[in-house]
This record gives structure tokens, C-alpha cells and sequence, in this order.
């Protein structure tokens, strides 16, 4: 049985697994098999009018957030597919850095549904609500390898 | 008063409000004040596992494409922002280019409601159902300016 | 091979199968594979304040619209659970009778999703809003019985 | 200045205001301007197919249920109304009682927005989770009257 993954592995399969998460810099604060935190950096590319960051970098850094719980909880082999995102947009975010906390409601069985929070740096208010449902999909463990 | 925007400038507009739109080459392929169509070109960035267009770059065009909508009936004033998204993901979109439609559910009032549709190239099933409010709000006609 | 079912036939189905419906006098005007209609009739138990129909009181009545549909492509077989339902309310209904119409967006596989508009008697304005996911279970055909 | 509403009195505006609720027998454990938890009694003609509770059953136990917080932070005298509501369910909720305990994600400005989780009598866990907003409207203090 092995280790499970550390924040910096699981941060290199969501880079290699989602280009844009690699190309905007997204990091992987913490990650558990409930709960995973991850930062946006700010960048000037991923900001919309009013100096704040855009939906779809949210919303992207989301979905990261929550398949970084999925990769903690199954040795990095999760290959599970986004079904649905259900966004809200409570407050402006700010600039950047951002952060997202992911964790699991239900992740039992073939449909999972998670929540992901999203606040500015320095904040408790949450900016962004997200809820989310995945199919399961596993690689099968490849054995010794 | 003026002709209405054109999907160029309509396009210019995005470029300049969302980066990212510029950054990924999204076009406006037609816009009127009920309806517009975008196109999101192939993209080896937007791509997630399974050689299929990633669900952030997917958000991302719905976003964009019903601004578009509120631009084309704005004169390219509209500043209105994202309250909700509600993503379905119902098939995979492939490689790339896709095309989202959005159109207008409840134009009037503070609160307005669309839907957009998310198909590949070449195909007319839906693979990602959009729905999407959005909070109002218009820049003051600058008279002469 | 038998003919698919009637209206009043799908109308039975879903009056035994959710007695709320049967309280509220839910009429299937019709009913296709594709695309269901059914009716609410005026009734003050339904009203909130502002004499129009209540939340709760629309959300059942688009549940079941979808249900019909599904009946209607199953031979009244279908056993299929709502996942989830994502509603918005866009104007007030009215004191009614108001009017469902559910249609599937996608039918095929596992994981069912669909739309209906509900609007009130006489007018085209849709008034509110919904998308459901649902999962498919059928009940085998039990031959001759 | 008057002392905050007690339950039963915010269990009789509900029951006035939405008829459904005093049909079903709704009841009010406890609410103050953060939280609200709604029983919703065992009722035979409340079930679905499965001998559990129904989703417009449930659906409109969670409205009342968030009803009751804004009721219970305003003096009785909240005339809000709820603008949109996205159900997931996650486990059957079984025959009843159920519980939905309703809290304010964001309470301030105009656009409100909430989470109500719905669990079977005994049970931790989430059957039901729900994520709504409304938008404000107080009625004006009346003073003496």
C-alpha cells in the first residue's frame, strides 16, 4: 500500500491533466481525501472589468479544486468527469490571489456531489458558492507498477 | 441614433473586457439582441483528458457568448454582470472547434435569465446545457461621445 | 407490441404514483416520448401571498410533466428518480390554472436531462424556469402479465 | 423595540402564508436570523414510489424552511421571495418525519442567497441538498398599527 499522494503530486497531475490549470499557475495549498484548498494566483490575464477576477478562471479553478479531492482519494488515479457545476456569484473576488475549498457531500457510489467556496486572500466571506456533480470513473490499478 | 454593433466589434469588446477571451481566439460568429452564436477554435491549452475541450474553457464561452447577446442590445454598453451559471455537461464537445448559442430566456427588468447551448462543429446535439443569470446594469449613454 | 399509452392512462400512473398529484387534480393534456403538457387547475390551497401559485405547488407540477414523458417512452413502465432539479422563477405565475411543458434535452443512457417551461393560462411568457437531471431505471417487462 | 418571533408564531405565518404548509402539518423546531430547522411530518400521501418522501414534498419544505430565517430576522415581516432553487438528491429521505435546516450563506443587500440540507429523522446524513436564492422585500414597519 502506498503513500498517499502529497499537494505538490497532485498538483502535477492536474497541470498535465488540465493545461490552463498549468498555464495560469493554480496550486495545490492542501488535499485530502475530503477536503482540498486551491490558489489562483493573481495574473492580469485572468481578470474581467472592475479589477476582479473573471467567472470562467473561477469557475476553472473550481473544478480543479474539487478533482484534487477525487486524485487525493484515489492514489492520483481518479479520472472521474465534471456532470454539472451549479455557480453563484455572491460578491466580487478581488484581484487575486483567490482560493478554493473543496470537499466532498457525497462521495459514495457512481454520482458524487461536492461544494466548493471560493474567497479573496485574507477573507472568510465566501466570494463564489459552487456546487458540483461527477460520475465516478476509476483507473484500475495497474498493480505493481 | 447608431446602427447596431457588429459582430467584430462586439468581439473587440470581449477581447478587451475578458482577456481570456482574447488569449483563446474566441470569435463572434453572429450576435443580435436576442440570440448569438461564438465559436471557441481548436486549442491544445483547452484540452482535458480525453482529447475533449475542458469544462472551464467551456464555461468560459457560455459566458461570453450571452454577453454578447447584452452587448449586441446595448450598443456595446452593457456591463452587467454574472449572477448564476448552471452547467450541465451532457456529452463531450471533442477536440474542438465548438460553438455556443446563447439566447435570451427574460430580457427585461434588474434580473435577466438566458440559456446557451454548447455543440461541436458540425453537429446539432447538445453536449453542454447553459442556464445563466445575470444582474443588470448600463453604462450612461455618453451623449455625443 | 401494445399502443403507446393514452394521456388519462399516464394521468393514472402518475395520480397513484404521487397522491400529491392527485390531490392537486394534475391533468396530462399530452403526452409523447418527446414532449409532455400537463395542467395545474386553479386552487386556493396552492396560492402563496400575492395570489399566485406557491413554489412548491410549480417545482411538483415540472417534476411531474417530466415523469409523463418518461412514462410516455416506457409504456408506462418507467421507474426513472429525479437527481436533481434547477428552477428559476422568472415572473409570478398567476392564481392559475398554469401550464408545464417538459421536454428531454437528452434521452439516451444513464443519466437522463430535460427542461420545462411553465407558463400561465394564456400567455407564451415562460414564467418559470427548469432543468432536471434524472437517473433511468426501468421495470423489466413482465411478459404477459 | 419587540422581542424576535418566537417558533410557533413564525410557524403560524408560514401556515397562513403558504396553505401547503399547514396541509402538510410543517413545523418549525427552531429558527433565529442564521438558521431555521423544519420538520416535515410522516404522511402517507406526502410519498413517492419507494416508500419515501417526494421530492415536491421535500422541495417545498426547504422554501419554508429558508422562509423561516428571513421570517425570524426580520420580525415576521419578510415579503421576500424566492427567485431561484437548485435541488440535489443525493439518498432517499425514507417515509418521514425530515428535517431541513435552512442557514444564510449571504443574508446582506438585495440578492439573497442560502443552503438547506435535508436528512432523515436520526440520520447525519444529507439526503437533500439545496442551494437557493431570493430577492428582498420588506414590508414597511406599519408602527402602532
Amino acid at each position: 500500500m502506498s503513500a498517499p499522494p502529497t499537494p505538490g503530486e497532485i498538483e502535477a497531475i492536474i497541470h498535465r491533466g488540465v493545461p490552463l490549470g498549468a498555464a495560469w499557475g493554480v496550486r495545490v495549498v492542501s488535499a485530502n481525501p475530503e477536503e482540498a484548498v486551491l490558489e489562483l494566483p493573481h495574473n492580469h490575464e485572468l481578470l474581467r472589468p472592475g479589477n476582479t477576477v473573471s467567472g470562467p478562471a473561477i469557475m476553472g479553478l473550481a473544478d480543479m479544486a474539487m478533482w484534487a479531492v477525487l486524485l487525493a482519494g484515489s492514489q492520483g488515479r481518479d479520472e472521474s468527469l465534471t456532470a454539472s457545476m451549479h455557480v453563484n456569484f455572491l460578491r466580487p473576488c478581488g484581484p487575486g490571489p483567490i482560493y478554493a475549498t473543496a470537499r466532498l457531500i457525497k462521495g459514495q457510489g457512481r454520482s458524487i456531489f461536492g461544494e466548493i467556496l471560493v474567497r479573496p486572500s485574507g477573507s472568510e466571506d465566501v466570494a463564489v458558492h459552487v456546487t458540483t456533480g461527477w460520475v465516478r470513473s476509476h483507473r484500475p490499478d495497474a498493480g505493481a507498477a
